[in-house]
């Protein structure tokens, strides 16, 4: 099993550093895993990740089984070279595409069948498969095959779905356990995913099921799927205790600044989303006094960088009215420049939260953050 | 006026290295310059760009006209601001965009007026004007309005064409010597540019005509417009030794390597050409050993970086595959990648020619080029 350690708790709420030991060194918790969907980490060039330093990331399962496929990821020496990483590398299940992108998705008992959405090609994932993919990936964490439900759902359906999602954790980590005792190579973890929609009483019936088992972490799953901020914290207050605390939590899909360092305060470790990249490519910037859009025309004569408080090479180089004009224009450069940006801001801001752990003043720096989004 | 050196000719060719002084910074000749449409190298941070160091950059009077326009860059601090740029600019006229892309174009003795591409907005360029637009920009070198006419064309519509970019040429000379001679700061140098088609005695007349001005710098205009590759040669190798010897030739919008080695061995120094940058958007990929489309299915399996015998940071990181791969799946981190490893080809190749003209063996280095060239 992976080793984690916790080195610090905070004294007033529940947010932890930890340091989780994977093949590609060490991810420090609490982290945010920027998203490289199909193989990078959209805009960002091998070198400027590595810059970037993120403590471990995140690719999709389903996108790259579709394209290039695992035969020729394995063949070519796996995902860290597709992606030109040595890191840590997580990947999801695949489940979340199947049943958000994939055709005429077929459920059983055994897995699922669908039609790949780029060229119609029949799939199917079974909860044995999608690790072996990932296996075959050399991921440093895989995870498990899961149904993840729509917010709101009715009782019965999450039910039923809550003990399939069990049966096939269960049926993962008996797989995962046989390929590595086998002689591939693979030493990669495995994380367990917590489902139960918004229900207490089904979330914490999925955890006792889950924490028996020598899972390497677990994931609050069936969250940020459009429900409001209110519920998503209340929610994430909720699951997050009834996860074993030796071992790192990570919430899925999660999210705005305000969202993460509310869920670090619960207990969670570890984040992934989509946010500073895809906001990148809508024009959208985070700074240290909130969100703006680039596109706004009052930055069109402003001259100052996106965010004074910042240290990424965009800010350095570039104002506002630069950023704007290559925005506007739909310049390829502009989508680089405000996603390492962005990029920066999310793992500046995880880094100042591990520091403020380890300080013992995770409270003040919450509250800090708060003030600045009431602001705003 | 800008101070050009000679400081090598080459024995076997009418090849020369050079060096031209300008505001910022010296441009070493025989050199290539990189396309900055609308105030980037598409998919370019400014941090790649330097790190590629070519030794002066062009970009596009036309579209940064329209778009941010010089008001707002003037404002900002010039071009340089606006592209976090600090080497090296010439920019065009804009006289190009305007015959190519701009609507309801309406030519007459003073000038061309037409509506924006983008916003149907009137729009007038005149030789003064557009003196006076480079120089708000801030450029190193500014070019002189002409009318660049198509292939073929009709020789008495070329005369006449002739005789009114001639013209326009001394009124732009007189323009810019008026705002040096002012309060504006700008010491930027004006190039004239020869025209006549492929016409010698057209070229002849229009370069005397031309040549007994302070100009900076000639350019050969109104090739590389659809002319076979045979007529650009003949006409370059026509068209180039008319020029006067001790100010720097600059051959527009050219090209392909092959074009450019020929050009610089009848005495051409300055090249432009969106080819390195657009050619990435479309996969193609210029190596050692000759072209590549990036695309091609037998890439899928190939392990091999782009090009084995080149420095830069893709074909350090990324294989073949995984290119293939990241371009297939449209991922933008594909242009930015190739587009670095492009420029880095043509810039290299002009470093090596330079450094064959300074060794007095250019006429070798050609011939090795050809010989590349003819292999594939």
């Amino acid at each position: 099993m992976l080793e984690f350690r916790i080195t610090n708790d905070d004294p007033e709420t529940s947010a932890r550093a930890g340091e989780l030991e994977t093949p590609h060194g060490i991810v420090r918790t609490p982290a945010f895993m920027p998203v490289g969907t199909a193989g990078t980490v959209k805009g960002m060039a091998a070198w400027e990740l590595e810059r970037l330093a993120p403590e471990m990331v995140l690719a999709n399962t389903y996108h790259l089984l579709l394209r290039p496929g695992v035969d020729r990821i394995e063949k070519m020496g796996g995902l860290h070279r597709l992606m030109a990483w040595q890191g840590p590398i997580l990947t999801d299940s695949g489940g979340y595409q199947v049943f958000s992108l994939a055709a005429r998705r077929e459920l059983d008992d055994d897995g699922v069948t669908f039609r790949s959405h780029l060229d119609g090609s029949a799939q199917r994932l079974t909860p044995e498969n999608v690790v072996e993919t990932q296996a075959r990936y050399g991921v440093d964490v895989a995870m498990v095959l899961d149904e993840c439900l729509p917010y709101p759902v009715e009782m019965a359906a999450a039910r039923e779905s809550v003990a399939r999602s069990i049966d096939w954790a269960r049926r993962a980590l008996v797989h995962a356990e046989q390929i590595r005792a086998g002689s591939t190579g693979w030493r990669g973890g495995l994380f367990a995913i917590q489902q139960g929609s918004v229900d207490k009483e089904l979330r914490r019936e999925c955890t006792n099921e889950l924490a028996g088992h020598d899972f390497d972490g677990f994931a609050i799953g069936g969250l940020a799927v459009g429900e409001p901020s209110e519920v998503l914290h209340e929610a994430v207050a909720m699951a997050t205790p009834m996860l074993p605390s030796d071992r790192p939590r990570y919430l899925m899909g999660v999210g705005y600044p305000s969202d993460i360092i509310q869920a670090v305060a619960c207990g969670v470790d570890l984040f992934d989303c989509v946010l500073p990249t895809r906001s990148a490519r809508t024009g959208k910037v985070f700074t240290a006094t909130g969100e703006i859009n680039i596109k706004n025309a009052r930055f069109a004569d402003d001259f100052a960088p996106l965010d004074e408080a910042c240290s990424c090479p965009t800010c350095a180089a570039y104002s506002r009215a630069a950023l704007r004009h290559l925005f506007i224009a739909k310049e390829v450069t502009s989508v680089v420049l405000l996603t390492l940006h962005n990029l920066t801001f999310f793992l500046n801001l995880m880094r100042e939260a591990r520091e403020a752990i380890m300080a013992g003043r995770y409270g003040r720096f919450r509250q800090r953050i708060d003030e600045i989004r009431n602001s705003t």
